[in-house]
């Protein structure tokens, strides 16, 4: 048998390794360490390491992205040495950020090309006769024939602005900029409508914003270029009254419960708008147009709309297409007579963070049977192509968002996101958001976890946990069978972290309601999951999840791995796509408009396919091919050997 | 000489007496008393008598309308008895009201048919389909379909509304009540915007409101059949900031001051409304439409926009033509979404009050040359036909108001409103509003005051008092050379009521200036003030003078009696018939837009016509013949005989 070298970066060393050994054990023989928190089964992703040469065989790709393997990504517990090699072992900080942020690496850009006369908003100067006493037509007057001779006849000026023509026409010495939305996407042939007059120049800006139950992000444009001047993110200011959206419309029913929560998320937005502020240099007063999207419930809230009756059967919210409001009606703090454009949804429970999600994960372009997926709060699904969509949303709770589960976090500092077990010890490994020592488990954290119990056979596939393993980790606890994967002395809060067979149970119940969401939206159109093409996944949870965990769990459908794709917050960047551009935005309210929604709550089949998901990772097990396949490797054979 | 029974009614005595004896002579010669303040020279019209029978002939009928004359009155002091003859001598207050109120009597209605179609609002129910798993549309979109059923398609729901619905079409089991303005009259083909839903049904009303500078007006209107259902006048509540629109305008200018001025108008419209809600039962809450007319300032008070510039040469206003608005905008206590109709002005100082009245009045409409007066507390003149029409604006000032006089005061509760002075012994009669003692004089007295002290002789053509007279009532007072129109013990104040010099000059300005307005305009079109074949008087204060005293002093031309007309407030009346058709408010912009407007302070003839009419009636005697009769009779040759 032939022997290789193989030189190993950035320390310079050269080892010589026999052909079939693999990269993880050439870099182990020359001294050097890599993280294998997974036990070397190439399930973690955490030893991809650069491999230059012809000498290096794959053995798996699991955990790497075509993006990876094009950049020369290799897991070193996975490659095979058959040649002579070169492999660089980056920093571990690399590979934490490859892993974390590579799957949302999309710069904050619109597939198609800016043309700032589709979006509406026009700044220029004007130049007005100055009156005299033959020449005594009033300021309005005077204003419009201006306007008229710029393009823009008969535009609407109103009274807020009339109340300071006067001053500013005479300031400027009858040359004023003024703003104009030129038009509206939905009535191109209205007048033009003058939002701001001044005597200094304005440089106009929007802003995109989605609501989410649990985070609000926004996008600043600049609307000369199109640009992304900046973006953020917050949690909602209205998290104290409610994790979900129900308990949301049960506080928005209490006396001043409605206006509390919508001056809470104007709360949210204001403070994003001023940290984009100090950021940017935008001030929120010359932000001149508004694009958002959000949940129904999140829509009727800012909007001031009781939602009570999206809760109550049949479940009808007051709107789901809203006409364009202007910012004071809903007191939002950028100007006053900026328009907001609130994007069209779809039912109660499928709103416009998923028809925007539609829009930029395009969807509703592609020829190919495309599955998009927004699990945030709640989750949500749409199947389709260009030609149908249907869409259903699954009521998941908030297990995800680490509610329900003892102790669940939301993904804030000292979060466990992503857990390895070791298949041979049952010991855990875990990333913690912002590093340091662990608080508690987020919904990342949950999927992986419970993936890495349920793969190492720490519970079975009814979700029970195996009490009668060889570790100290599995145990009886206060609240049933429990599995520990954090001890006192390791934490923060100077506590066990365990995962409780409830937690579990939570967990399941879920996962259950998101699959059986797929299985119904595809029995209803007659496809099968399995022709699914690609599944594109939106939404600030689906940025961190472990596709390949969550496919363990029967979270997501078995499909090939390179046909998922995380798109990280589809909601604001389809949102944005729509402010700026009018034909972006008829194409959204053509997706609102002729998405078929699937109450599933009315749907028969539904219960049936939920209850037949609460294994792991499915009843039918042949549904999941890919996770049949590992569970027999590590639970129902010998544990591998220990190397990778 | 035969003689003639004359019998006296009610009192029912006949007396004989000679032909060519006055009526007034025979009622005397009965015992019976009957009131000729003027001395018997058929000036005052208060001797006024029904006639009945051949033997009658009238000498003079001057003060006796057409409508008096076909109604049988006739003047006992200018009637010769030539036959047999039945005289009624009416109660006095039957007089009374027949000098105050019959050349205003006006039932108010519209001089054409009303069509409920063209005033824009409807209210009608809908009834909706019930929601349903199966048919889970949204609230909004289910109502949309209902509106477009009824014939409005894409009617927009405001935001206000869309807060409500939910609720509402629950309550009413899916079939409201809504109120709907189906078109504004200058978008007719725009779409129609619900303005109200209720579960209950609704009657809309519309009010209709003139904001003079010293009174507000208001007609509340039924929709269904377009009647007035009640009206109410009330002082301007701004008045204590200033009493001339320059006074107010500088307020406007202090800190606060804008502001507190729109606060005031709103509670005298408040206030109106809620004398009428209680007087019709019309709740101010159930008016969905308001149109409003208003000087130009008054206009830019309510709809808040500084007025500054209207004072200031080149005297440019904010806007001659606002755009409807929305009451919730200009915070006007009706229904918040009522669309708010403010009507079209000219010019700084010719607004909507003069384009209604012209409208109300009819000189758009007519082939005959038309002179339009509006003598509130400016002066404002048209002059024209149908086929064109020139204003102008006379800072006639306040002195017809009562102000910058002495004893002057508004016509309220004491004011002598009209006098006679006795040619023979100076002696004054006077009437009072309301009754009871004097405690100052108005407008309407002052003229008539005025107007007998000129025609007596006690004052000369260039206004001064002859003091030489023998009488006690003319004396050097603290102000200078005074008339005592009343003493001390007559009046409530205690003191002598007296017309000084100085007020004397205050009237002749304010008079000078309304002539020259009428000089300088016909000038302008190269027509003489004697061809005009109509003069119509609109305004409050219009109502109240005596056109007659008015020609005496030339403050009116001279023309025939019957050339003139009093209409009364044709401000409130223009913006009645523009509230009830859309017809009306389109011929009301071509008013507006076609007037040309002289500005009197760029005119280089004004000064000088101003100073010709400083003199009592005028430089020019010959421009009043009929005023030269009376003064030669009365002044230049011996009293006639103290009979009539």
């Amino acid at each position: 048998m032939a022997n290789h070298k193989v030189t190993l970066l950035p320390a310079n060393l050269t080892v010589e390794v026999p052909t079939g050994a693999l990269v993880a054990e050439a870099i182990q023989s020359a001294g050097l360490e890599i993280g294998q928190p997974c036990g070397g089964q190439g399930r973690c992703g955490r030893c991809a390491v650069f491999v230059d040469g012809d000498g290096a065989r794959r053995r798996s790709t699991i955990r790497l992205s075509t993006d990876d393997l094009e950049a020369g990504f290799a897991l070193a517990c996975q490659t095979v040495v058959e040649g002579d090699l070169t492999v660089t072992i980056p920093e571990q900080e690399r590979v934490e950020r490859r892993l974390v942020t590579d799957k949302t690496a999309r710069s904050i850009e619109a597939p198609f090309p800016y043309d700032p006369d589709l979006q509406g908003i026009r700044a220029f100067r004007l130049y007005l006769a100055e009156p005299s006493l033959q020449d005594n037509k009033d300021d309005l007057a005077r204003l419009e024939t201006a306007l008229a001779a710029a393009g823009y006849p008969g535009a609407d000026v109103p009274l807020d602005l009339m109340r300071r023509i006067g001053s500013v026409l005479r300031e400027c010495e009858w040359s004023p900029w003024v703003v104009l939305e030129s038009q509206v996407w939905n009535r191109p042939r209205g007048p033009a409508r003058l939002i701001d007059i001044q005597a200094d120049p304005i440089e106009p800006v929007a802003v995109a914003i989605d609501i989410g139950t649990t985070t609000v992000s926004a996008y600043v444009v600049d609307l000369a270029s199109g640009e992304v001047l900046g973006s953020a993110a917050e949690y909602n200011g209205q998290i104290q009254f409610g994790e979900d959206v129900i308990s949301r419309i049960i506080y928005a029913g209490r006396n001043g419960g409605l206006s509390e929560l919508g001056s809470r998320v104007r709360g949210t937005i204001a403070e994003l708008l001023d940290r984009l502020h100090k950021r940017t240099g935008v001030d929120p007063a010359h932000i001149y147009k508004a694009t958002i999207a959000g949940n129904t419930t999140m829509m009727h809230l800012l909007l001031g709309l009781p939602p009570a009756t999206i809760r109550m059967a049949p479940y009808i919210p007051t709107v789901n297409l809203p006409a364009p409001v202007l910012a004071q009606q809903i007191e939002l703090g950028i100007h006053p007579l900026a328009s907001v454009d609130c994007l069209p949804g779809v039912a109660s429970y499928v709103g416009s963070d998923i028809t925007a999600g539609v829009l930029a994960c395009g969807l509703s372009e592609t020829e190919e049977l495309t599955l998009f997926i927004d699990v945030g709060t709640n989750g949500e699904i749409v199947l389709g192509t260009r030609d149908w969509q249907v869409a259903c949303a699954c009521s998941a709770g908030p297990a995800f968002e680490g509610a329900g589960v003892v102790h669940g976090m939301r993904a804030t500092q000292g979060a466990i996101e992503e857990v390895w077990v070791h298949t041979g010890t049952f010991e855990p490994t875990w990333r913690v958001v912002g590093g340091g020592t662990p608080r508690g488990i987020c919904g990342s954290g949950l999927i992986s976890l419970l993936a890495e119990l349920f793969v190492t056979g720490v519970v079975d596939r009814g979700g029970n946990v195996k009490l009668d393993l060889d570790t100290p980790r599995v145990r009886q606890g206060e609240h049933g069978p429990e599995y520990v994967i954090a001890w006192a002395a390791e934490t923060s809060t100077g506590k066990d972290i365990a995962l409780t067979k409830v937690d579990i149970d939570n967990l399941l119940r879920a996962k259950a309601a998101i699959y059986a969401g797929f299985s119904v939206l595809a029995t209803s159109v007659g496809v099968r999951l399995e022709d699914v093409q690609q599944v594109l996944v939106g939404g600030s949870f689906g940025k961190y999840i472990n596709v390949e965990k969550a496919i363990q769990i029967g979270l997501l459908p078995d499909l090939p791995w390179d046909r998922f794709k995380f798109l990280g917050n589809t909601a604001v960047l389809g949102t944005y796509y729509a402010l700026l551009s009018h034909h972006e935005r008829e194409r959204l309210q053509r997706i609102a408009r002729s998405m078929t929604y699937l109450e599933l709550s009315a749907d028969n089949t539904f219960y049936d396919a939920f209850t037949a998901a609460l294994f792991l990772p499915h009843t039918e097990i042949v549904r999941f091919p890919s996770v049949a396949g590992i569970w027999d490797r590590e639970v129902g054979s010998a544990p591998a050997r220990e190397t990778g």
